[in-house]
């Protein structure tokens, strides 16, 4: 098992404030923005005298407003074919355990959340990466480079969309692409959607959506970013396929049931009036805006206008992202302040890439993000492994 | 994967209940006592305004206290040998995954909890059952019991103790017995101690205690029973061992973190004092000599006195307990009214045994368990399956 590319700085970013720097945190997707109070509240007026099992699939109440939810989404769902899962992780894991055999192989575009890893190496299936390019904006790599991976033992495609770590966001024509091989190879597709309601650059395609392969798509979604809930643990995973939906449900009874507590948020949120995101996004979008616009403007830095989620990739002029994150930590400050970031070699499966880029978390407001972006600025000045 | 044994009878109970036929449920280890209200009040009264991730190993003054609660159970291990996890269930996923590889073998004593195939199936991990003998109470099998199953494959012994299904206590020299064969075989312990402070007959020995294999044992524990906190989803897993605790951070990780509300819960629970468990346990001990007294009086009927915990398990004389839990629900009622008991058959790996067991988890008050044994005493009076 890798340890978490985003955690891994964790001593010295701790080291950073204990000797007072303050730290800007864009190395983590744990958002800032308040979770909705009413949701909060239903939590603190709950009014049972025993914690109990909830059923292992989720309260049947709140699976039935989660349908509603979906469809809203455009994702025609009823709920029985929703099981509320302990967050997103828990819905990739059941994906992977009911849907694959040990030794099974899956593609999945790379960089791509370092996290698969773990449910990967928990379920016994071997990740193959698949590179996609920051020159490019991530972009879903062409049919024939997924078809160059394909063996007897693949058995399914991986996507986030929008993506952590690009942002990047897949249009239509990539969906049918991704479409097309699951139907010509007989594959899986398990679509992470959790930033879903985080668009700002055209329309979100969910995998749900596409026709002709109801059977194939395993949909895995949390409340974690929707509500900004993350801990609550709560996800879910989706699917037409009953078969699944029956095997997901054994290893969902095998661990008894979601947690409840946090149950309670997520049937309470799905009351939030339709308009509850846009001010959510309005001030996401302002954010990236502030901080694709910085980046680019440090010289030697790029940076693709991300389309979704709170993340973007960037690459700096440095020789190692994973020794400058730690300098900028360590050895840097300005006005007594720093910042985190994501070395990105860590959410790419093949060794030696993404050495150059770093993924920011668009997860503080804009005079924070200014203020950390002054701070790689100057770093950039400074960093004695600069490469031009 | 195989189904539940607990929950496949529920269709026939719902039907029962839209008969108008009360349903006592002995079937399920959801106990009635109520969760401590100063734990329930601490979740009601938090007062942060984003719901975040924890850390990964849980919160540090949770753990902090957690490690006081073992150290007065006589367990002695300081917070940084305790990681959090998403129920007991996630703590033995995350020791099977983090100790052994798929096809790695562990051997069971059978009747054990149905729920440990759903993770065995999941880390791809084979289970070896050993039977125990309702007979001698469900005994540990003899230490050359255990040896015939050894092969180079085995990689550890999984006990629960005190033991669900059967509600026995291991006594010192059992626990001495294991502890010569991980020596011995170069093994790992799991022991899941999640009704540790619920013991009637004797002193609960703790695997964590056994000396000279302090890096073999790996604790699995869980609120759940402990303060009837079940809907919670907050466990740990406990060892000396460094380098699977480093193992275990790293799943963590992948996963995020354990549920933030039900923390709040555990860490406030570890404030109560220290007869709290006094009067649960003096209930418990009042509902299992009513329930075992009851059993024994019923012709035919064998149940051996249960040490701890709140199951016990009974040999009925019918031909087939899964049939006869069935008809209990579907075709009989004694007063209008019904018993749900869970067939053993499903708590055995070996397949065939247990055909005439049923176990029953005894978490109804006095009165209703002698309710629900009228009803199996006329129903067995009645039963056309009988065997004698």
């Amino acid at each position: 098992m890798p340890a978490s590319p985003i955690r891994k700085l964790v001593p010295y970013a701790e080291a950073a404030k204990k000797r007072g720097v303050k730290v800007y945190h864009l190395n983590i997707g744990q958002p800032d923005i308040e979770t909705p109070k009413m949701a909060l509240d239903a939590v603190r007026h709950f009014d049972f005298k025993v914690l109990e099992y909830s059923h292992s699939a989720g309260n049947e109440s709140y699976r039935r407003k989660l349908a509603t939810y979906y469809q809203h989404a455009g994702i025609d769902v009823n709920y029985q074919q929703i099981i509320v899962t302990t967050g997103g992780s828990e819905a990739i894991l059941f994906g992977f355990v009911s849907c694959l055999d040990p030794g099974d192989e899956v593609i999945i575009p790379e960089p791509f959340d370092a996290n698969y890893n773990g449910f990967a190496v928990a379920a016994g299936v071997v990740v193959k990466p698949l590179t996609s390019y920051i020159e490019t904006g991530f972009a879903l790599p062409k049919a024939d480079e997924f078809e160059k991976l394909i063996t007897p033992r693949t058995k399914g495609i991986v996507i986030c969309n929008p993506n952590n770590p690009t942002g990047y966001l897949y249009s239509q024509e990539e969906m049918d692409t991704l479409k097309a091989l699951i139907l010509k190879y007989n594959l899986y597709l398990f679509a992470d959607e959790a930033y879903r309601d985080f668009c700002y650059s055209g329309k979100h395609i969910s995998a749900m959506s596409l026709k002709g392969v109801e059977d194939r798509v395993i949909l895995v979604d949390t409340i974690s970013k929707r509500y900004s809930a993350c801990g609550g643990r709560i996800g879910a995973l989706v699917t037409h396929n009953q078969a699944v939906l029956d095997t997901v449900l054994k290893f969902a009874q095998a661990r008894l049931s979601p947690p409840s507590f946090a149950q309670i948020l997520g049937e309470a949120a799905t009351e939030l009036p339709p308009d509850y995101f846009d001010s959510t996004k309005a001030e996401y979008l302002k954010r990236r805006d502030v901080l694709v616009s910085r980046l680019n403007k440090i010289p030697g830095v790029f940076c693709p206008n991300p389309g979704g989620a709170f993340y973007a990739m960037a690459k700096l002029p440095v020789d190692d992202t994973d020794t400058f994150c730690q300098w900028i930590l360590e050895s840097f400050a300005y006005d007594n302040q720093t910042v985190m970031l994501a070395p990105a070699g860590g959410f790419y499966g093949t060794k030696g890439l993404g050495k150059q880029e770093v993924r920011l978390a668009y997860v503080l407001n804009t005079t924070d993000l200014n203020k950390a972006m002054d701070c790689l600025q100057k770093a950039l000045e400074q960093y004695p492994g600069k490469t031009h």
